[in-house]
């Protein structure tokens, strides 16, 4: 098996599609690099790449893709519902197969160095590539967005780790960062009390004094008459899909209400769920590579 | 995502070295073709192949390979433990990912016609390519082996899909189908009483009245003071693993023993263990492309 990294990077464009094809273009053609989806949303004006590849293949289709996003965007006439500080807003590296987080962090590290010196950009690194733990949630970089970004740069706490102290005046600045892939994991419940989702949730969600990798709110679906509890699942690898539906089920039990159904949105890597088929199955000595197709993931 | 067939053939020879990699390298030299696994059994005196591959590829190696067992296998002078009758003895071919049981079977089909006639063999096909009911288990053709085969061809209902009526003097006579890929799946309980696992196995299993696509035996694990209900699932698309696992534990809860683990040996496609995933996890529309690794696998 190849040694595989996936990128998951966001742009500040989701309304002009012939933009969004030029900052999506470098992953169809780069060979070594598979273009998985691009996600736009008009709205959040933002669009989100996925893509896999080996990991100097990807790096060298993220840095085109940048390059694009830098010459075609203007941070001071952008608008939209998702928060957001640059052009290039954030580029995440996921290790997969046979590669590491500690090679996700060197790529992280050497894309924002170079992306920082090539387009005179501030660079902070975020997640498992932070300098600080201040900084290691995205969320803390950019509070305050591209609007704020000048002001937070007087803070000493708040330097970028590359380029210039000052916000690019078109690209604004981005977070570059490794981190384990996410699994976006919901659980339905047989009642359309929204309280009882959001007191569920405060109690499977790691800040509520859940589990370490689970991020959980209540969420109300209108037209299924039920209420849901919708999780972000950091590091499924820690934090298992199943230990989150079975505590779930436990506290709703408390209620009275049943767990009707779950769903993955979007991609989830396969061990995730051969984690729950082995808990489950109760499994024992389970190997990976005894799943036939692992032998089919070759290089791209 | 490439079509792809696996191919298990068995051959009658597990004792000398050479010949064993003489009818290995076609799976090994063949563009197109992956070989997985080479397992040799001295006491049987057989090998299996496990390979993958496009349906062409495939054929191109799998022929090669007989060519060479035909040639190196004389089979008036082989023994061994397992029921045999040729020296290429069985050939499934199994559809993968994109394939269809409808292009296994024509796939079985050219390549027992391409056989007969190249080798001079007779050649019965055999599970889902099979032309009569009476035909379709591979014991029922093999019963009598190698030994009773010219009998056997006295039968009308006995002669071979292809090539001549009598039996080939050093390579016998070969069986080549498409079924869907089996699962070795055991079940592991908390007793150490024999008959119990064989109480259990026998309500599972199709012969006994229980699930259509499991076949099961109760086996005594000596070392570990437990027994277990050793199964064959043979089309886990349409009877799961987690039916045959929840209709184990139903049944020992009689005997008020527990299930104490499971295992997997071998290879496993993917959407056997998904599918146990799905189920316990109360998955909704899940569908398998959302699994990440399912876009990693290329062609060969």
């Amino acid at each position: 098996m190849a040694r595989l990294i996936e990128c998951v990077p966001n742009f500040s464009e989701g309304r002009d599609q012939a933009v969004v094809d030029k900052i999506a273009a470098p992953f169809s053609l780069q060979q070594g690099v598979r273009l998985l989806d691009v996600q736009t949303d008009g709205d959040h004006n933002r669009m989100v790449v996925t893509a896999i590849g080996t990991p100097r293949e990807i790096k060298d289709a993220v840095m085109e893709a940048m390059a694009q996003a830098v010459a075609l965007i203007d941070m001071s006439r952008h608008q939209g519902q998702h928060p957001r500080m640059g052009a290039v807003d954030v580029v995440p590296f996921i290790p997969l197969q046979e590669s590491t987080m500690d090679e996700a962090v060197a790529l992280s590290r050497e894309v924002a160095r170079e992306a920082a010196s090539r387009f005179d950009l501030p660079v902070f690194l975020y997640e498992r590539s932070a300098t600080a733990p201040h900084r290691a949630n995205l969320a803390a970089i950019r509070k305050g967005q591209f609007e704020g970004m000048a002001a937070k740069f007087q803070d000493p706490r708040w330097q970028p780790d590359f380029g210039p102290p000052r916000v690019h005046p078109s690209a604004g600045v981005t977070a570059v960062g490794a981190r384990p892939p996410l699994v976006a994991f919901n659980v339905n419940l047989g009642t359309d009390r929204a309280d009882i989702a959001d007191a569920i949730a405060e109690k499977v969600r790691h800040i509520g004094g859940g589990l370490r990798y689970c991020k959980a709110m209540g969420v109300t679906l209108k037209e299924r008459g039920q209420v849901q509890v919708s999780m972000n699942m950091t590091d499924f690898s820690r934090t298992a899909l199943y230990q989150a539906l079975e505590l779930i089920r436990l506290e709703a039990g408390r209620f009275g209400v049943p767990v009707v159904g779950s769903e993955v949105v979007g991609l989830v890597p396969m061990q995730a769920l051969i984690d729950c088929a082995a808990f489950y199955l109760g499994l024992e000595n389970f190997r990976t590579d005894q799943v036939l197709e692992s032998h089919l993931m070759t290089g791209l």
